[in-house]
């Protein structure tokens, strides 16, 4: 059976170049980088380089960025951190709708610890308005934090406005740039804003390497308190071999990304185009034009996302239901409701996200396998049964 | 020149086999474990494994193993999750003077969210007397932390005693075992605690792979909020080649933690036997006895650590001035000062600390390389010119 991975967004392959530079570290290279003697001496080389491409691919300082082991964390440590480090000038934080758990969980357990937290609401395809924003900014605000890309949904927001009201605001500006970074151009200088954070595991680099761009000069506090690793800021044993091959990912993302996206693009958008013609009741969710390059997402009414997950699972396609941290969780995703879809439809939520290796063949046996494993599953649901009775009478 | 690695407490080798182990996560086998479909399925069930590998090696339930990225991080997680979680019962909480960073940082963070912290001292050995803690704790007490065994004087604390005190006080009780667990055996039902720490770097495995142990029942507060890994206390895409890892080592200890020590406790013994017969003015740091079977660590008067440390590295000699998470910060160890130990004596500090790969040979080869090294330090050292000159007046 033909195997067809279209589930970047849950992870990528790790790119065999970067499992090379990674091998050393895993091997003989096996030096604490806090030791004083060369074997540490060496491993704190291999950070400290990695740290250098990483600040490359998003065009910061290499002392901005802090590594950390995954994307959450990364979210985690800059929404309570930088809040946490502010709460002597106001207990407000703003953030989106269609925020990652990450955030979203952060943020709410900030308000056990006396925040408020306001949401600023979507439009139809999950962009936010920063105006929206701008009135949502009071005096007791202090941090703004609006994702760069949907994973589930693929909407690029407008985060460059967005970090220029809050700037002018005097209010730091966060971006969960986890499905973006290393898949799209990202300039932490451009954009404007204060803090941003990115996955390994999001661009062909190792799970459990990730990373927190904190501009110079910005307060925060530790997450994880302790030694004197990343600066005193985040303590623990530095993961070398994951460092080692985030950078690396970091410096064939900056190089390759533009003929990754000039051959994904195409490839999505057949997909776009073409799935909706052979499947009836299908609806593209997100912005249809300012989205990532690797992404398209639906939603397939009257089924569920799971039973087309598994089905399309025993055809050998790797597909998700939207965000991986909270697929088996099994509920109607809050970024579809935030976008004003039903509760009904939103189950029926299908993400397939392409990668590298994909090729036209793979979206062509996708488009050929999908439509009668829709066509079966509707037979057996009794809301289709419903629709169509409705049809008639 | 001969290379011998004596700096286990940074971090050990990978083990062989348990990298065998790790390289199809980081190759083929690429999903996520919260993916539905096959790929994340495979990735799942990996986890679970190691999950219960680990939980084997403590004597805990699996679902009692929550997988973190480092022991810090497990440290963190425990000490403010575990207060926050009891924080309406009361807000003190009592920790030993010895802790790691991770643990002495965190508590005196919690300080700045309105908790009390009480330090317990230890004996010249570095050694906590379970009266001292049952002295300290008030009826406002809600946990106690008090490491298994010191990385940096080798010292085991009596920590069934204390857990039994704080058991029968109603007060949670808490381990830092990272330096313990896979070195010496840790039964966490015998021992009676309520959280225990681990790290996969401290016996063979690889770095970023570290768990917390929590007992069936016990609240605790995420430190890392959003998706649902870990039964929802800990976010974030799970580092799979790294967890698999762990499993492993874990399951390599289990099997073989008692030929280890029987190779290594003799060898330790030679070096702690000989070391002050060729060397005048040095001390053994730590319990005599009560000790990790591969720690032997001094103070050896007069010089300081970082000098000491680089001439051995000059010599091919990887050895330790104390924790690797504060070695770059050159300051005297409070574990050593906590323990009587001057600050001028404290300045000499240093750790041997073998591994499983380490010979007889390597043991002369130091007692053979390591006298002239001091010998030559001496010499430039004011301390020891004034030493001498006061020692013939």
């Amino acid at each position: 059976m033909r195997k067809v991975y279209l589930d970047h967004i849950a992870a990528t392959p790790l790119d065999t170049r970067v499992f090379d530079v990674m091998l050393p570290f895993l091997k003989e290279k096996y030096g604490n980088p806090q030791s004083l003697h060369s074997s540490g001496q060496e491993a704190l080389a291999a950070v400290e380089e990695s740290r250098e491409k990483v600040a490359q691919l998003i065009n910061s300082e290499a002392s901005e960025i802090f590594f950390t082991s995954s994307g959450s964390e990364s979210n985690n440590f800059a929404l309570k951190g930088l809040a946490m480090a502010r709460s002597s000038r106001g207990k407000h934080i703003v953030i989106s709708a269609v925020e990652h758990q990450s955030i979203l969980q952060s943020a709410k357990n900030m308000e056990k610890l006396g925040f408020t937290v306001s949401i600023v609401p979507v439009d139809k395809w999950g962009m936010v308005d920063p105006d929206d924003v701008k009135k949502t900014i009071t005096r007791e605000t202090i941090l703004v934090s609006v994702l760069l890309a949907s994973s589930e949904v693929g909407t690029i927001e407008p985060v460059g406005e967005i970090a220029r009201i809050c700037r002018s605001q005097n209010v730091l500006f966060f971006t969960d740039a986890v499905a973006a970074v290393g898949n799209i151009p990202v300039d932490v200088k451009e954009l404007g804003v204060d803090g941003l954070s990115l996955a390994g595991n999001q661009f062909y680099g190792p799970k459990g390497s990730a990373a927190l761009f904190i501009k110079a000069g910005t307060r925060i506090f530790s997450l994880i308190d302790g030694g004197i690793q990343e600066g005193g800021r985040r303590a623990g044993t530095e993961n070398v071999a994951g460092i080692v091959g985030l950078g690396k990912a970091a410096d064939i993302a900056k190089k390759e990304m533009n003929q990754r996206t000039e051959k994904l693009n195409p490839l999505r958008d057949m997909l776009i185009q073409q799935l909706p013609q052979k499947i009836d009741h299908v609806i593209l969710t997100g912005h249809p034009e300012k989205r990532l390059p690797f992404q398209a997402s639906f939603c397939i009414e009257f089924i569920e996302g799971e039973a087309m997950l598994l089905s399309l699972d025993m055809n050998g396609i790797a597909a998700s239901s939207g965000s991986a941290c909270t697929s088996r969780a099994l509920k109607a995703s809050h970024v579809l409701l935030a976008m004003g879809i039903s509760h009904a439809v939103a189950q029926g939520s299908l993400v397939f996200s392409l990668i590298e290796e994909t090729t036209s063949k793979d979206i062509s046996y996708l488009l050929e396998v999908f439509p009668p494993v829709v066509e079966r599953l509707r037979k057996m649901s009794p809301l289709y049964s419903k629709y169509l009775e409705e049809k008639k009478g």
